[in-house]
């Protein structure tokens, strides 16, 4: 058996699984491959105490109160970046869907379908990313799934994780709720993840790297609620599309405008540098560790002061406001004062990014 | 643009979309093409009230009770077969897991991983088929997700289901709970999944069609659990790995030896003749709508009454006994009253059976 790739040296997996340094198509037919992979690589990574029973389904305490409940396939290229892994992704990209309709998240399933020839100490890295992620997050990978397809039917892995988290009792946000006069808030820059991911595929380099800022925002999210109250209407986190497709959304279903200040977007100069080398505005390009807040004006201030105050918020900006005019559709005001509309795109301007 | 394919003639897919007969990158891409594919294709099938407020995450009314959480991702080749497509799977595969715990399945989430130059149509028809299927087992697809990967990294589509249900109080069931004098029972005739997809795949035709056993057994699971209250100890649904993987786990997790009497066992003949052209034995062949329940011996009687007069389970044996001797270890008592023991395989028989 030859030697794991240096990157893969400290990987955790015990014995026997390096008898099959690679994925093959026995470890997804549910027999003493697939349960190898499941008792030597999953549960050592997210042993809990749900996820141990290692029925089909999993047994939850009750949880009181309405539950939010979400899901997303993750598909990036490369399986690792600069600033996280697919893995981290993957938690933190459900994570952050529960966190933004305004729940606590407790519990991830995670389903995995592997390409044939996956190195298994890449699988390792991967599920020990998620593992971290999750301790980071306060959830739990209580119930999972693995599907094997042959060489040439994937891409390494693709991984798809739901969620389920508890609201809080009396909290009424979503997209339809944008009200006019709303301040529109930012967490801090945006494009990191998205620049971080292309810089690496098209090879492109920077004085200084584009680290991705792949990261949960449930506590961002509480401090949202906590200080913002009744005047939070709309949370949001702006991944694929970027806040360009998140506040479409928001205009469409709330039939208000949203103007956005270019002035005042956050941007760090790499992102920009990138962007501008690539054709790219900024306000397209995805982020997995920021967020927007619609909150009523005069809880503008308190809403960015708190955020500010955390380490994912220290950037935070008011970026726009929700007017009456223009319903459905989203103005910028460039820096030298002009209004333009900014349109939905088509299609895709970098694929497989999440 | 090229008429549809004569399978497809009555997909209900509305415009815009044929504008794009096939999927391309930027229905991945959270802009206007992913949007469409929403609002054109996903909802009219799935709607319901959790699904059509669009937000990422969905708000599910409070349930009373320790809830199930489970998920399965679905790779079955080809996309449609006889009895049913990987629509039909995708529902009643997490509906089964559910089921099996004791659950009552309510809410499914859907993550598709479409590949470049997927038929429009064919999306249409499997996600009509996962409508259908969704309205027969009771449950609602309330959040999804979809991504596109390039040709060559897909094989048309992969979904990925997660559920959630409630449980009733004091239910007690799992693979450890098997104690030795439980009967083994099984509601029907094995080996009609795995062989239907394989009959297509290998182009091998019998007198009559092997139609997969697809279907949702929440009904048969409630039988086994009013009938047998306490009595009842394991319920499991045979897929990957037919009968001799779901057995072999129970035996591992609760100590005991299973005994199955292979004269008892249901085959149909077609089954049996495709098993014995291919070389397999039918016990290691996925099912997928057939259930296992471990029971006292005295509540046995009753319960395969019970599924005798329901639909699903008009075949329903009882096959094996639980031991004490051979603890971990699954015997099977052959035809001619020879004792052997059946291992587990180590890999996979039939590659991508779901």
């Amino acid at each position: 058996m030859p030697d794991p790739p240096p990157d893969f040296q400290n990987w955790t997996c015990p014995l026997p699984l390096r008898d099959y340094p690679k994925i093959v198509m026995g470890h997804g037919g549910g027999g003493k491959l697939s349960a190898e992979l499941v008792e030597h690589l999953f549960l050592p990574a997210f042993r809990n105490d749900a996820l141990a029973v290692l029925g089909d389904a999993t047994v939850l305490p009750a949880a009181a109160g309405r539950l939010a409940f979400s899901t997303d396939s993750f598909v990036v290229r490369p399986l690792f970046f600069p600033g996280g892994s697919i893995g981290h992704l993957a938690v933190n990209g459900t994570v952050n869907d529960l966190a933004m309709a305004g729940a606590r998240p407790l519990y991830l399933s995670a389903g995995f379908i592997l390409e044939e020839g996956l190195e298994i100490a890449a699988l390792s890295r991967v599920v020990d990313d998620m593992a971290a992620a999750a301790r980071l997050a306060g959830v739990q990978i209580v119930t999972g799934d693995t599907k094997v397809v042959e060489r040439g039917h994937g891409d390494g892995l693709y991984i798809n994780t739901a969620g389920v988290g508890v609201l809080p009792e009396g909290l009424n946000i979503g997209p339809g709720r944008a009200q006019p006069g709303d301040a529109v808030l930012l967490s801090g820059p945006i494009g990191d993840h998205g620049m971080a991911i292309m810089s690496v595929r098209e090879g492109l380099s920077f004085e200084s790297t584009i680290v991705s800022d792949c990261a949960p925002l449930h506590e961002l999210a509480s401090l949202a609620i906590d200080v913002g109250g009744d005047a939070l209407h709309v949370m949001r986190d702006p991944t694929r599309g970027g806040i360009t497709a998140s506040l479409h959304e928001i205009a469409r279903s709330s039939k208000t405008g949203v103007l956005v200040e270019e002035a005042t977007l956050p941007v760090r100069p790499e992102v920009r540098a990138a962007c501008e080398i690539l054709g790219l505005d900024p306000m397209g390009v995805a982020n997995e560790g920021k967020m927007l807040a619609f909150v009523t004006a005069h809880k503008a201030d308190a809403v960015l002061a708190a955020w500010r105050a955390h380490p994912l918020g220290a950037n935070a900006a008011r970026i726009g406001t929700v007017t009456t005019g223009h319903p459905g559709m989203l103005l910028a005001k460039t820096v030298i004062g002009a209004r333009r509309v900014v349109p939905l795109p088509i299609g895709e301007n970098l694929p497989r990014i999440c």
